[in-house]
């Protein structure tokens, strides 16, 4: 492993393409994230993203990939991905998100999720636009937005109840935000950071005020599949009045770990499938040709292969809980998705760069600071515990003891 | 082969991005492509791009991916590409261009050659800036420039001499666009879609031109390696003074025909390949994982397998040429590299569309009509002749009976 990924500790810096500037820290949010990459080692531990060496691709994945390059002809697609591909799609996805998916209208494959996520917001966001964002919410996302000149107003997340620690998005500051004009709302489900699942009636509740309000809404469904016992997860799309308005994006780099294909799916109203497949013509033509092929197997007779990786999720989330409880003042809201922990240390009263710089040198633990997925972000940190169990054992115990020190001793 | 692929016919619509408008025509350019598209059948020969089938990528490609995605630890990568990957080709790239290339500070790994296009363009260019792009060229590089806000300044090919049909840059026009106020000058080179390559005097031309006004050139060599017997080619960044004013797009989607990984180099100045780098990774985050890997064998031991290639497709250009000549009104310009051909059809006096349809109708051939390669290419259609030689020969009749047609008779 040669490489120093950085995930999602990506540079955000003054972008001037089409004359839009980043937001007014990009520059030196982008020089201390380099900053703290350039003081990571060979050895450390990456949790920025999922470790696709314990948790590797399907055996199908690679078959699949392989039989697609030797039959040369599969290297070029529409630009709204392979025919082939997309009717074998159609009835798995229309299955999992109950509702009627047509492979023409409705489907676009993208080379990541990332690219639909781009794709769709060029495609719908004008310069100036007001849209809303839950906070704290993936990064990249308001970066983007950002970078397309909209005006981006935080949904922040609230406990579902004062005896809770689950995390629902605030449906009051949402109205608030329709009604002063946002006509586009974008949120990630399960939550990423938090992992955050949002129960049926929060999820009506959006719905019911999108369809009121007149207002297109984007749910990123990435770790969709990654929701741990005892919760339902109810796709947005699938209620009443909210096909014909949301988009929602799906890709098996998380799940399924295929990230090193770079495979993203849109679902989408086909108007803003049209859209969003002129800015991908631009950007990127397609989606990798021959990956596109890996999709054939996904979604289908994999019930027992991903009941087993959500176990094993299950447990690597309370071996995290169990280190991060020895210290009493770390605030912990472990939620019902993903493989991400979203612990609050706001008694630490550091920045947090600060923190991710003393657990990267000192540890040898590269997380994903706080302030990176919007305001209410700050004073955490996230770390993906999708690893190997005894690795990451002995990396939350130094971690552990990096945040003890900090916090009897200050940085120091 | 159940794809319909539309290679270079894709849409040109109205795309809502940062509130820019595509060119006035776009709408109707989409629909009609598409009209066009929804008229070919699954026997329709698509000549709007290379035939990875007759023409096969190398086969260490697919052994160096499956390598890859076996160890999986290669998915995720920094945004600008492996570092592994980048050190590999460093030195093959400085040997190839004949310019220094670091491979941290100058060059950068995108999903497609396309990618780099954009990821470059939408790092340099701001709204309402001036550019200059060569006429015709490739059809993409003007509808990125106008959705990001630019303004484009057409620099028309012309005969060199008047004895001659090698095609190159009016370098009096360059300098008109220059002297305007354009700090951004864009072309392919071996031009798409002509095939001409320019020789070292007017590369120097260029440079010179460049230099006195501080003009940034970015200069897509796609084809560069596809130059044919008896042309030496230049490359623009290798020139006094170029190297920290030239971007230079290269890719093995073409030569090599690894078309099917979408994979593209850009090697740029630090500045230039930082700002596109923070692009890159709002609208793919970066190239496929696994498939950069690819890129470890390429440029390096290969100068008889690329002759060879070359051989085949000049017996195709040949064939081309043959079956063309028999019509004694179409202009033929055939030029000294990639695998198309131009002809020059305005003796029918019909709009390119027109043409497109009754070839893709009448011929069962897919073309490419010449209005998309800018105002200069109206009048004509672009085939990629790289095919199969007996399939090839067959359209080339049919294609010529048809065009044989419409002069005595008209579209009727």
């Amino acid at each position: 492993m040669n490489d120093r990924t950085h995930a999602e500790l990506g540079p955000s810096g003054r972008i001037q393409a089409a004359g839009i500037d980043n937001r007014a820290d990009g520059g030196s949010a982008r020089l201390a994230d380099k900053a703290l990459l350039a003081r990571t080692s060979p050895t450390t531990l990456d949790t920025t993203h999922f470790d696709t060496v314990r948790f590797p691709a399907p055996d199908w994945a690679a078959e699949r990939f392989a039989a697609a390059a030797r039959d040369g002809a599969l290297a070029y697609t529409t630009y709204q991905g392979s025919d082939d591909v997309r009717g074998c799609l159609a009835g798995p996805l229309t299955r999992w998100l109950g509702l009627d998916v047509d492979p023409d209208d409705n489907i676009m494959l993208t080379p990541g999720t990332q690219a639909g996520l781009f794709t769709v917001l060029a495609g719908l966001v004008d310069q100036g636009e007001q849209v809303a964002l839950v906070d704290p919410d993936y990064l990249f996302s308001e970066r983007i937005l950002t970078f397309l000149g909209a005006q981006v107003t935080h949904v922040p997340l609230r406990r579902r109840t004062e005896e809770t620690s689950e995390l629902v998005p605030d449906l009051d500051r949402l109205e608030d935000a329709f009604r002063a004009g946002v006509r586009l709302f974008v949120f990630s489900h399960p939550n990423n950071p938090t992992g955050a699942v949002y129960p049926r009636e929060v999820l009506d509740g959006i719905a019911e005020l999108a369809v009121r309000h007149d207002v297109t809404v984007l749910v990123d469904e990435l770790y969709g599949r990654l929701v741990y016992d005892g919760t339902s997860f109810v796709h947005l799309a699938s209620l009443a009045g909210m096909r014909e308005r949301t988009v929602t994006l799906l890709g098996p780099s998380k799940t399924e770990s295929l990230s090193g294909y770079r495979l993203g799916v849109v679902v989408a109203p086909r108007r803003i499938r049209e859209a969003a497949e002129d800015v991908l013509s631009l950007t990127a033509l397609r989606a990798p040709g021959y990956a596109q092929h890996v999709l054939k197997g996904w979604l289908v007779d994999d019930v027992d292969w991903v009941a087993d990786r959500i176990q094993q999720l299950q447990g690597l989330r309370a071996l995290t809980i169990k280190h991060f409880s020895q210290l009493s003042w770390v605030g912990l809201a472990p939620q019902q998705g993903t493989a991400y922990l979203f612990p609050d240390v706001t008694a630490l009263d550091l920045p947090d760069r600060a923190i991710s710089e003393a657990i990267a040198t000192r540890a040898d633990v590269l997380i994903s600071p706080g302030y990176q997925f919007g305001p209410s972000g700050t004073g955490h940190f996230r770390v993906c515990y999708a690893r190997d169990e005894q690795v990451w054992d002995r990396a939350l115990g130094r971690i552990v003891d990096v945040l003890d020190d900090l916090h009897r001793n200050g940085a120091a």
